[in-house]
Order: C-alpha cells, then structure tokens, then sequence
C-alpha cells in the first residue's frame, strides 16, 4: 500500500480525522469565502454548529450553479498569487466551472492518485500509457502527478493516433494503459489488427474512467487486454480523477476519505441515505487550500459501503455510478449537456430552438446525432444553404463542447413533443446502465 | 532575474563551467552508455580528451539517426526506474526519437522555463494561458513545468476550441498567452470577431515557437495583442522549449548555457563557425541525468552572439532560426518529413511510392498538401476506388504525423521529374525565409 496508515486506518480514527478536517474546511470557506459566508448565514447556519459527522447535513448543498455564480475566481479561499493550476469543466448555459490548485492541491492530487496506481498493483518501476487528454480537462493531469509521485514512467501520448499509440505500446513496453472504456475498445481492435499479441506484452494493470460503463465492457477490455481492468472516478470541481480508485478486489472504489467525505442522498429530496441505498453521490474536499468544495451534488447516481475490503482497506467503496441525476450525457469522455447545445444552437439564425440530442454506439465507439429543426424558410431553400447552416451549427456545437457532432436539419415541428409540448431533449440509445 | 548568478556570470567562468559539466558529461556517456562507449571508441577519441572547450570538436557528431539507433531506450544513461517522463518527436523512416527524462531532468526542465518567463516580463502573478498541445510533443509541458516553477497560475488550455480560447482569456485576466505563430494570428483573428480589446486586456507578454516565423509576424502578432512577442526555442531530444528564450531586447533567444552548450557549423564540412558565422546549431546536454546528448545536430540554421545583452545578461543569444539544413518542414507546429509520408505510402496498394508535399498559407493557417500517383490501374478505375485509396492515404498520414493533410491522386508520371529523374519532394510556398 501507497500509505498504509491513512488506507487502513480503522473506521472510528477515519471518522475523527474527517470531522477535524470538516471543520476547520468550513470555517476556512465561511470566513474567506464571501459565497459561502452569505449562503450559510442566510441558511442560519454557522462553522461552530458542525459538532459531529453528521452536522455537515446542515449545511446547504453546492450546485454546477453555486460554481457558476462564482465564476470565474469567487470559490477561491486563497489569493489569486497562490494559485498555480487552473483547470474546466466544460461550460453549460452561461459561464463554465473553474477549479483551482495551489502547489500542496497539486501535491496531494498526485498523493491520491499515487495511492489508487498502487491499489491497482502498479509501483516505481512501471510504464503508464495516459491515453487521457491533457488540457483543461483534469483526466490527462491526475494521472501524470501521480505517476510522477509513485515515481513510475509517464508516456503522456494523450488520445488519437491510435496506431502509433499501439506502436507505442508494444516498443516501450507499456505496462500500464489509462484510458476511457470506449477509447480503449477500438484501441483493442487497432492493437490486434497491428498483430500486438497481449499474451506477451505483459501489462499489468488498466486504469479507465471518465465515462458510464458496464460489467460487460470491463469484461471486453480486460480479455482483450489479457489483464485487470480498474475504475478511477473523480470530478473536475472536487479535484480531478482519484477521487476513487478500484482496488484489486474490484468490488468497488475506494475513496480517498482522508481528502473527500461522501454521502449518498435520495436526488428528489435531498435527504441523506444509508450505507448501501443507492442515491446521488454529495462530495466535501476535506483539504484542499485553493478552493473548498463543500457537499457538493455530483448527480452521479452510487451507493457507499464501509465494511472492510477483502484487500484489507478500511476506506469507503463507492459502488459503479449506474446513471446521472440530471440530463448530462458523456460521449467520448466528454460531458455534455443540452444546455450547451441550446446555447450554441442559439447563435444561428434560420433554425427554431428544437432540437434532439440522440446518442448510439453502433459498435465501440459514441456517436451523437444532433437533430434541430429548421426554419420554415430555410426548409423551402436551397440545398445549398441548408448544407451551410449546418455546417456552421456543427461548428458552434463544436466550439462549446469540445466535441465533433452530426447535425441534421429536420422540417419544423418535425421533433415529437409530448402531450405537454416538451421534447425529449436527450435520446441515450447505448445501453449503459 | 530568476538566477542573477547564472544569467549575469562573467563568461570565463561560464566557460568554466561549462568545462566542468562537459567533463563529467562526456565522462558518465562513455561510461554508462554502449552506443557512446562504441562510437568514441571507434572514433579513438575519450574523455580525458577533453581538456579544453574546444576539445569538444575532437568528438564525433551525433544525429537523429543515432537516436534512432538507440531506439527506444539506448540512450539512457541511468536506470529506466530513474526515468519517470518519455516524450517523443514524431517518427521519420523507422522509429522515432525518444527523450527521457529524471525527476531532476524535469526539475531542471521547469528552471529554465521559468528563467526564460522571467526575461519575458513575468512573475508569480501572471496568469499563462499555454495553447501549445500536450501529449508526447514537449511544447506544452515546458511551459506548463516552467509556470509552475515561477509560480505563475498556468491555464493548460491546450490548441483547440479558439472562441472558448477567447472567452476564458477575457474571463481569467490571461496576462501572457503562449502560441505557435500561426496559432496566434487565427486566435487574434477570432478575438477581434468576439470584439476583444487587446488595449484593455492587459496582456504583459507572448511567448511563441515551435515554428519558423518572420520579422512580419512577429509585427503583426505585437500589433493585433498590444504587447511584446518573445521567441521561445527548443527541441524534444535535448529537453522540450526552453533552450533559448528571448529577453526584453528582443534581440535573439538568451541559451540557458549551464544547461546547453550551442556550437554553429557548416552543414556541409561539419567545421566550427566563428561567433556571428550563420550555419547549422549543435546542442550539447552539460546536465541531464537521464540522458546526455553530445553535439547533437539540429539541423536549425541560425548564427551565436556572445557580447553582453542590452538587458545585462551574458549568456549567449541565437539569432532567429531561418532554415533547416534538411528537408523537414514544420507544419502548424508538428515536425514532418519527407520520410513520413514515403512510411504512410508504403502501407497503401494501388499506388505509385512517388509523391509531393506542397506547403502552402493561403489566409494564416498553414495547409499541406500531398500528391500521390496513382497506379496505371487504379487510375482508370471507378471514382469510389479511388476515394477509398485516397481517404486511406490521408487516414496513414495522419497516423504517421498526427496532422490532417489533403491528399490528391494524381495520374501515373503527372508530377514533374528533374533530368536525374528525381521529384522535388517538398515545395514550401509559405515565404518563410
């Protein structure tokens, strides 16, 4: 183990720990963080009333809108000066959310993820193959810091080129692959096609995160690759990827319990559920300088256990998340939700405000369909023009989401809408849950 | 100054210095690396041979070939546990080069980007929105290690998405942005779109590299942000960017030289050029754990400088690199050969191995072009045919390079032979001389 003492800490230490650190997270974020200061006041709820664990359902939840009203630095409980790392998640309608990194966030993300390599067998020696993208998206960067803090071997070759990636693979002799699980299905497929024989290539571990996934995709990418496949879990506003991070048990992520305190709520009420019951997932940073995210709603969709893990782990294992709690879809690792759709399509003239987001996986790989309802004039144009508005709609989508989409422009009114007018904005045709 | 000492050093004692670590370099090569141990060795030349700077000459060029030799960890000079980041420049015929590096090598790595942000004007305040891509290319970790190390707050934004680029720029208060030349020209193309006022944004610096640029977009990239542009240089074998860094006298790049000792020679003879003499850059590691490279050649055609900058500094300044002594073209920042696109082609029937590259600009954005002949049959064949060999050709370009390219199929004997027969491989209509 990465740090023995902190994973197999017994449950009744790990609480005391977390309850310290909880409360002095929440006086930090009350008295240097006017958004907090405010909505706790407002909420009649201070940094003294958090006595016990369970104190922390007093407070209020953080929301996507909480980050996006302090956007871009009004989360940050420190000086600009000590941030030394931004990073985004992608925008939705309005503003995108920031996450900041002083040096010891940086230092700690690389601590957690150190950790979770190690949970999935892997040490100093090993070759890591990050196929996750390195920007503004955290995916790329945890697992860098953290390879560098284990003191294994980077090879940060980012996604595409896929068969240099396999070229790769084979002569550096990768003996670990990060990847999200539908990248790493068509990598699979290009790796046998190149003649890669996985029998001799001698990898140890896969790490895949960053999209919805099921048993039998797991079961694919770890016959495929001729080893285990593990799941890391993390999100941009708590920190990044590591958040949770399986072990060789495979029975669930364990979660860095001394830097986030889960819980699991029912969505619809708000109220705090029982270890085992399935609900959203609400995450605290339990330490971190830049920018104190407290119970924030994940609207992943888990549920929490506490026993310990056969592999002698005492932290807390988050269960596969089997679904979202809003209407965020992930296509290629990527999030996306109809908003950011909308706010695209909302730049163009010529089409109405109706659109469809339809999303398949004819075989391993996403693809999304964008169905939007021309104008009753554009449709009675020309070819030509059509042909010109949905290129520049692809182009919009593009800009906001990162994304490459498939546009099609339907005749007005064309998009059925239910008894109450409304559209199904998002048709998830891939089977994931 | 980040490192008065260093950067203000009397030059007797740099070359003292760089005595020293010549020394101990040239020393640990042959002695912890077989490819060196032989090549000197058959060269009779050894490391108590070096008793001057000059001695240097006595030691036997090594080029990308040698590299590619020691593909892929030959050139290691400690073990691969020690190694805890691979980069790679983009393969030619065979394999690509492969660069290691220490946790001491990246260390050092962020120290001389740091050093160079600083001539740029920058400190722990500034906000650097770094555009270059991450991934095997070292052009965005240089930047990112160098941010960090200054203590700056780095937006590791990666190339793409140029309205959010704009958006987050506006947002964040981006007080330096880092581009290749013509990244930086469509970026402000699109920021006048969005009706950015660069006079309001306060931009304090712009680093740019990674390309062969003019006096003229240097002007116009100054004139479209409303501040000063500063060449950044380097190349992945001997670190990443950083190996020389202009000041505010914008008068050539300052060579970080006790990390870097630069010869110039005549491409042709290999002899020494005098101080000022234009020729092509050698390079020499004098500090790198992982990996030391000895009189590398760079193929870069530039001139060395060694009286006293303006701005105080002594280290010596490079002039603007104005060509390459080979046949490499750079290609929106991407290092392509010749050689790539003969490997490409060679995968693809149905075609002649003959082919042109043609470089063109026709706005700001560079687009390459390459003609293939078709065979004598599949020219006469249906057009389908012919498109599927096309989009294979450009989907193995792609591969090889990592860029995309337009492809055309052209018929057998169309493109024009000198009287030796031989095809022009490479027309570069960019101007950039």
């Amino acid at each position: 183990m990465w740090n023995e003492e902190i994973e197999t800490m017994p449950r009744e230490d790990i609480y005391e720990l977390q309850l310290k650190k909880l409360q002095s997270t929440v006086k930090r974020a009350f008295d240097k963080i006017p958004y907090y200061n405010k909505k706790y006041s407002e909420a009649n709820v201070f940094p003294e009333d958090i006595e016990t664990l369970e104190d922390i359902e007093k407070l209020p939840f953080l929301t996507k809108d909480d980050l996006r009203a302090c956007y871009p630095f009004g989360m940050f409980a420190v000086d600009k000066k000590e941030i030394i790392e931004v990073h985004s998640s992608s925008g939705t309608t309005g503003k995108p959310v920031v996450s900041g990194y002083t040096q010891n966030d940086i230092d700690n993300w690389g601590e957690i993820v150190a950790r979770g390599l190690t949970m999935m067998g892997l040490d100093s020696d090993d070759i890591i193959q990050n196929t996750h993208g390195y920007g503004l998206f955290t995916g790329g960067f945890g697992v860098h810091y953290g390879a560098h803090r284990l003191g294994a071997t980077i090879i940060p070759i980012s996604t595409g080129q896929t068969r240099r990636q396999v070229e790769i693979m084979a002569d550096f002799g990768t003996t670990c692959l990060i990847f999200t699980p539908s990248y790493g299905i068509y990598l699979g497929e290009v790796a046998k096609e190149e003649g890669i024989d996985f029998d001799k290539l001698g990898l140890k571990a896969i790490g895949f995160g960053a999209e919805m996934w099921t048993a039998e995709m797991r079961d694919r990418i770890e016959e495929t690759f001729k080893t285990k496949a593990y799941n890391i879990y993390g999100l941009t506003e708590l920190m990044g990827p590591g958040v949770g991070i399986e072990c060789s048990a495979q029975n669930g992520l364990h979660i860095a319990e001394d830097f986030f305190y889960p819980e699991i709520i029912n969505p619809k009420t708000g109220e705090t559920l029982a270890e085992g019951k399935h609900g959203e997932l609400v995450l605290t940073n339990l330490e971190r300088e830049s920018m104190p995210i407290i119970r924030f709603r994940t609207k992943d969709l888990t549920a929490l256990h506490y026993d310990t893990c056969k592999c002698g782990r005492t932290l807390a294992r988050m269960e596969r998340i089997t679904g979202r709690s809003d209407d965020m879809i992930k296509v290629k690792g990527v999030a996306i939700f109809p908003s950011q759709i909308e706010k695209a399509l909302l730049k163009v003239s010529n089409i109405e405000p109706h659109y469809q987001i339809i999303v398949t996986r004819p075989d391993i790989m996403d693809e999304i369909e964008i169905k939007v309802e021309a104008s009753a004039s554009l449709f009675s144009d020309d070819i030509k023009e059509m042909m010109a508005v949905k290129r520049k709609i692809g182009e919009y989508i593009q800009n906001e989401t990162g994304i490459a989409v498939n546009v099609s422009l339907v005749a007005p009114k064309s998009i059925p809408r239910s008894t109450k007018g409304k559209i199904q904005r998002v048709i998830d045709k891939r089977n994931l849950h």
